[in-house]
């Protein structure tokens, strides 16, 4: 998607580790004209599927998911990385390793949201070594709901999580996949 | 705004510790369209105000915010509540003690993304003790910025957040208002 590849190398910032920085536009600051034009592509990529409901991981995720729930018409579920107070103890569960923060968290979906035969959309907005999105795939597991795919909005593709889920049949569409990156140059891959 | 009184009559359910559980159409499950007529409502209350972005707290207030920035036209930036890897170490802070967990969280804003001058909104989906509504208007005070005002989704008027912080003279505008709550009853104040 041209205009999220755009500002990723006007505003994205890469840091050691890895990381890349886009919190003016994506997941600390949201601009939100850009995702609502992101929630469109992710509508045209999945035209022609039935999709009933999309899951989403707390909390930069969030944004992006209500937005596609909102054009694609259908509710969102967020797994939610901690134990609330108020969320049912009926809950399907999976643990995910955090490579930025370098901890693990269990995250957790009520049973009441995720039923068997559901057709499920994945967004979120990143995907690097994929443990997030494993995580959320294994919660549609224990629902016995159905992974229509992931659309995701940036994908590393030079990290293995891309490859790895699409090998076991997974659908993932992001919306920019950067090939390499480095403190003076990131390259997209070719569409 | 009858819409959500409605569907907090239908589908919220009353826990002990005067929790209001609402996850299935506000924070674990979102109705999308739900959250955009509720983004209209807030910037129907707020015409005529400048506004130049939103501020909410992660998780739960995200998609709200995220939907009123985007009828609005502004961005939105979220507080996060704890130091992540990639967010700058030029931040604002303040302590907010969340009653429903128990625990205390700092919340944190990049200084880059609040500025002095800037006319701020504050949205969230609820209001009770008015911990996180203090906690982010400390923000907005630390950074000179301006706060507009507070839309709340929620507000649980029988607790003292609201009232406190009308008080010291910050609007607030809540689209539902609960005067009293059981288990077998839940009234909402008159308008």
């Amino acid at each position: 998607m041209r205009e999220l590849e755009e500002r990723i190398l006007r505003d994205g910032k890469v840091k050691p580790g890895d990381i890349l920085k886009v919190d003016n536009f994506l997941n600390h600051q949201i601009d939100t004209a850009l995702m609502y034009d992101m929630a469109l592509e992710i509508k045209r990529l999945y035209e022609g599927e039935k999709v009933d409901k999309i899951l989403t991981i707390e909390a930069s995720g969030i944004a992006i998911a209500a937005m596609a729930g909102y054009v694609m018409g259908v509710p969102v579920v967020f797994a939610k990385k901690s134990k609330s107070a108020n969320v049912s103890d009926e809950v399907y569960s999976a643990e995910v390793y955090s490579y930025t923060h370098g901890n693990t968290n269990r995250i957790i979906v009520s049973k009441s949201y995720l039923s068997e035969g559901q057709r499920i959309l994945i967004v979120d907005d990143f995907l690097a070594n994929g443990a997030a999105l494993e995580g959320l795939c294994s919660l549609i597991s224990q629902a016995k709901a159905e992974a229509v795919g992931a659309a995701i909005a940036i994908e590393k593709a030079f990290q293995p999580g891309g490859d790895k889920l699409r090998a076991k049949g997974l659908r993932i569409e992001s919306l920019a996949r950067i090939a390499s990156m480095s403190d003076d140059s990131l390259t997209f891959c070719a569409n």
